[in-house]
């Protein structure tokens, strides 16, 4: 009963961290600042030019709240499994958030200087960070059945894996392309939606999720 | 057990997203700078102007409280009939997040730049968009009473859909205003008001709410 | 079961929106920025003096964190009782966050020019539109019983309806002071305190709280 | 039953302000603003060299985001034991909460000048605050078995409070420091790592804690 309450707060802890982090993306979404005139028809005309022209960082922030979204979804997944809690998990999940929260720093950099190698680099090495902790965490907890359920299927355990995998995945690749490809390396990490994509459609066809 | 308890955090995480972009609202209201001076009198009244020449961003954060309220107590009132969750609701889920969260930029834009066609037109796109998801979502769930009690009466189900869809035609309604009347076509979102009052009234006769 | 549900959340989705306006107080915080010099020790104070400059902005901070603490015990109090809800609970709980929400803009406007009459008055009256609408919930759900056991002392409704009170009364006498003293007016919000700690000792004394 | 649900509350709420004020510190960490150059191989290294000069800000932001995990962790703790509420404990919460709050703004200063003795003496100072305010809490709630099980066992209040305890220390042995070595003594804030360490090995070692 006590442990189960912990676990729950533990869970609202980071499902509060997730909704904020996620939330707070649209502060970096600037009203642009335009010169007026008389004539509202081209001011209209000027603002939407301004806004067009914020396209990076609408991007930046679509492709954060798709990401963060993802590892929310797979927060979610690990811990319809957990069944208890100890300090290494705790420690574990904490880390996970902050590289979460360090997102909407790292997002900010990408809307404003996608065009930039380093940028990009740093976006791929948090989303790096962020799931390798999450990785580590489900780790924790299913090795050995620590925090699981004994009876929990190990194929399972994999797939929930593999999931977090893609993006890791996906990052080393957008990496590799910013050597090659400076202005369109971003466009790497579409390969996120085909490589989840894949993995969805695997899923569904072991019959394993609905 | 372990379904209702997925479910809940669904919502938890929902509730969560609502409270912060309807809370992050109140960011975009910015104290005015005002140059004091010795005659306190004086200055209080120079404050005075310039908090009221604020008057159409104090209400772009009125009407975006008012609609993301209204969108929390339709999300609300769905989720009181679902019992059950699948992939594609935690998705459509976060694709109605996503335009909630983008909210936030339409109604400071809105704000700034009210007497602008573009600018109540992004708004209302926006609000479209956020519509249709929580239509798509509340479709899904219900078709072929997926996600819903299998005795759940098909009038019911509909009367939820018509709230959404009044401020679906509230928002066509101020596009085409604009087209006509640039700067007050802003008070067309007074019809989200009456239309949902109309269909509150509705129910109220048919008893089917309190 | 569902009634229970549904009001769970509405109460979540208060406390969220309370959580984070509170917390957002502390953005209006802003750094000082000073002139770094070579001597470390005359920075130091310099930094020390522009932060101690800050102190009006520190006290509304302390203010409004008081207050909106204050609300939230009063939600809480009062939803300890509320056994089902309405749609008019539901607006009127929202009706008392938008004004919870908007105190994070007249307490930064209080903090940069509480030296004016009318950044003292807005703030009253913020808080004064706070507090009737905090009644307001509390006499629609308890007005005949309507939202609470049928067996809720009389004289417990008054006492809750009493605390809030204080806040309404309080703004009021402060409003009155600015007509006469102008820098010093905002000490009387000090009486909150003393109000709130009357009616506490109040209830105290009647063992009707602990 | 109305207990339990009220002290859920009390917990819930305190769980989003831990969330608000712990995500929140990454608004402090600013994009580096650059001129952009011809050459994307040259921006791209002045963007690194201006993120990387960054690093007092993103050390100030990992050390609090830590603190108020820690903070979060202690409060998790205390709340497995307290098993009922009163007045005193609200208070004692919510002023525990306010430091939290603090810690943002404490944080960015220390984040924009943490070379200078009054910024480390600062935050030093609002540690030592929401350490107390924590401390008085679970004093309050255990003193006389007040608020816990009777059956409570006093060693393992006593070990609770420890650990609350090491951060007061370090935060002493801080303030000492900034006395001889100004640009180093933030290095001191490393004690807590230590400090923390030696007690959570010694709650390992006397079996008490998982």
């Amino acid at each position: 009963m006590e442990r189960a309450f912990g676990l729950e707060r533990l869970i609202f802890f980071s499902d509060a961290v997730f909704a904020i982090a996620i939330t707070l993306l649209a502060i970096e979404l600037r009203v642009p600042e335009i010169v007026e005139t008389a004539n509202d028809a081209i001011a209209s005309q000027t603002l939407w030019l301004a806004i067009a022209a914020e396209w990076p960082r609408l991007l930046a922030f679509a492709l954060s709240f798709y990401i963060i979204g993802a590892f929310w979804i797979a927060h979610h997944r690990y811990f319809r499994y957990i069944k208890s809690y100890d300090e290494g998990l705790i420690r574990l999940n904490l880390v996970w958030l902050f590289f979460v929260v360090l997102l909407s720093f790292t997002t900010a950099i990408l809307g404003e200087y996608g065009n930039l190698q380093i940028a990009i680099v740093l976006y791929a090495l948090n989303l790096i960070c962020a799931g390798l902790a999450g990785e580590a965490l489900w780790y924790h907890a299913t090795h050995a059945r620590r925090l699981v359920d004994a009876a929990l299927d190990g194929r399972f355990i994999r797939r929930l894996q593999a999931r977090t995998l893609t993006m890791l995945l996906a990052s080393l690749i957008v990496i590799g392309l910013t050597f090659f490809i400076d202005d369109y390396a971003s466009f790497g990490w579409l390969l996120i939606f085909v490589f989840q994509g894949l993995v969805e459609r695997h899923y569904r066809r072991a019959g394993m999720f609905k």
